[in-house]
């Protein structure tokens, strides 16, 4: 205000804010500060259109205010969804993201690690399935579903407690026998842990309960065997099926209604993910809703936060079920 | 391979190549070299394990190998798919991309092109709806679907031969009389045009269609009391329907169905984007395909080119027809 021809400082936002300059720095990168600081912080950064681009010339330190985000790809909603709520949540606290779309190709992966060791970006947040991945323990990386050890936090949604919900779903709309569907990697993941907690919450209603896992590389057809195998006198051995994910009950769905069943009357199906018709119409399923924002935001308070010692390994965020026309309600 | 120990350098990669240097300079930067060349030097780089984020050190230029890429946010399966295919295009080049997800944010928008002029990246793709834009000549800015002026190349699909071709596969399909609904910005974008090739086409093969246009706030109800206006004894007034986004699509046949209408035993469906469910699955509708691959790579080409004046103002790329199921063929 002060200099109204040139480009406001640091120093021009703590004035107007009327805080401690100290205080701006904290705004700027992510520290905690009280609510109404932040807020007087905030308000006077857009008063004197102070510059995000700006901000790393009032620093004294190497950070580069940038942050890499590795996932398989942006087709998936899932993992697109995953991306705009990191994006956002980066931009909040002054962050860049620099994204890289993997396609599952380790060369990709291990280059942004490479790229965060040689301190070209603060962290990652990354959505790998590469066992290899090698990260040595000073980078700051936040893992999404995939547990690499216990340096590495990792963030996922409560797999274990959403199949479980996904099984007393399907009980509570009347179901009287259940069958759980899965397609996946083998690796030690927390989606795989989805299984054991329906295995559990069946066990624990003493409701009978059948599976069929394919593998990697399994055609689907498999799954139609299967449903082919369990259908007698135009009838299902079971009336509920779980699975996996959104993607997979939207296939066998498919499958259901070309052998003539009609769902949610003959065959009551429950999905995983909260995946919406055009990312954000109706759901596409029936469903167990993951909590993307949440993780998004866990993940770059993690990133940002480099508390050494002191961050969990493993950080599981409520999951909650959503009708979406496929079971009774 | 002459020396083991020690990261692979660009004259590694000429010799193991057997090309000169300034070749493996080229591929790198992605200028365009004889097609054996570049697949000889990317063996090379490949069997080296000679690592992307090496690249600028090998470089007497001031190149960030960094492109900033805007979009209003990845909910949305077209943007996604889009950013997708352009984060590919880049990787492949050697070029990362620094994602924005703009929600619209005139301000995030142009806090962006700043960076570019202040050469932090080296150019930028966005897709944006901010009439009040500002960027300078001298920055590479490549525009998707909205049209800026002559400085600022822009890339579309054929939006007027969509609309054409929407028309022509309705009556192909034997429908009479014909809908055209849209909602959408009023500013002038390259979207716009597929009403004005659904008019020509079907003033050229003299047929009769009605037009139902909301403007951004208007709510979606306007459509059902369209819809309900131009019903008599449980017929519409038209057999044929094409809506300005396969998102509409869904929402309207949502709204069809539920006035008791069979798609597309009493009315024909067509949209436009090609949108399938979960980002490869089936498409969620007929649909007019956009070639969001060949967009992506067009822009990429376009933004790391800097042909000065050569560069064509608009490129509309071709589109075509795809069956989904809510047509007859």
């Amino acid at each position: 205000m002060n200099k109204p021809n040139s480009a406001p400082t640091m120093k021009d936002v703590a004035r107007e804010a009327g805080v401690a300059l100290g205080t701006v720095s904290k705004v700027i990168n992510g520290i905690p500060v009280g609510e109404s600081y932040r807020l007087k912080v905030e308000e006077a950064i857009k008063k004197l259109n102070y510059r995000v681009n700006s901000y790393a010339k009032g620093l004294k330190s190497n950070r580069t205010f940038t942050i890499a985000v590795m996932v398989p790809n942006l087709i998936s909603p899932f993992f697109s969804k995953l991306v705009n709520c990191i994006n956002k949540s980066l931009a909040q606290r002054g962050y860049r993201m620099l994204l890289c779309a993997t396609d599952y190709d380790p060369e990709q992966e291990q280059s942004y690690v490479i790229m965060a060791e040689q301190q070209k970006v603060d962290g990652i947040i990354c959505l790998s399935y590469n066992p290899n991945l090698q990260v040595s323990e000073d980078v700051p990386l936040i893992s999404i579903d995939r547990y690499f050890g216990a340096h590495i936090p990792c963030v996922a949604s409560d797999n274990y407690g959403g199949g479980a919900l996904a099984a007393q779903a399907l009980v509570r709309n009347g179901c009287k026998s259940l069958a759980f569907l899965r397609v996946g990697s083998k690796l030690t993941n927390e989606p795989n842990k989805r299984r054991d907690g329906f295995i559990n919450a069946c066990e624990n209603m003493a409701v009978p309960y059948m599976m069929k896992i394919l593998d990697d590389g399994q055609p689907y057809s498999a799954f139609e065997e299967f449903l082919q195998a369990h259908m007698q006198d135009g009838k299902l051995d079971f009336d509920g099926i779980f699975c996996v994910t959104d993607l997979l009950a939207h296939q066998i769905m498919g499958s259901l209604r070309q052998m003539g069943l009609r769902i949610p009357e003959d065959v009551q199906v429950v999905g995983y993910d909260g995946i919406r018709h055009f990312g954000d119409l109706d759901y596409t399923c029936s469903t167990i809703v993951q909590p993307v924002e949440e993780m998004a935001e866990t993940c770059v308070d993690l990133v940002l936060e480099k508390n050494e010692g002191k961050t969990p390994s493993l950080i599981c965020l409520p999951v909650r079920y959503a009708y979406g026309g496929t079971t009774r309600s």
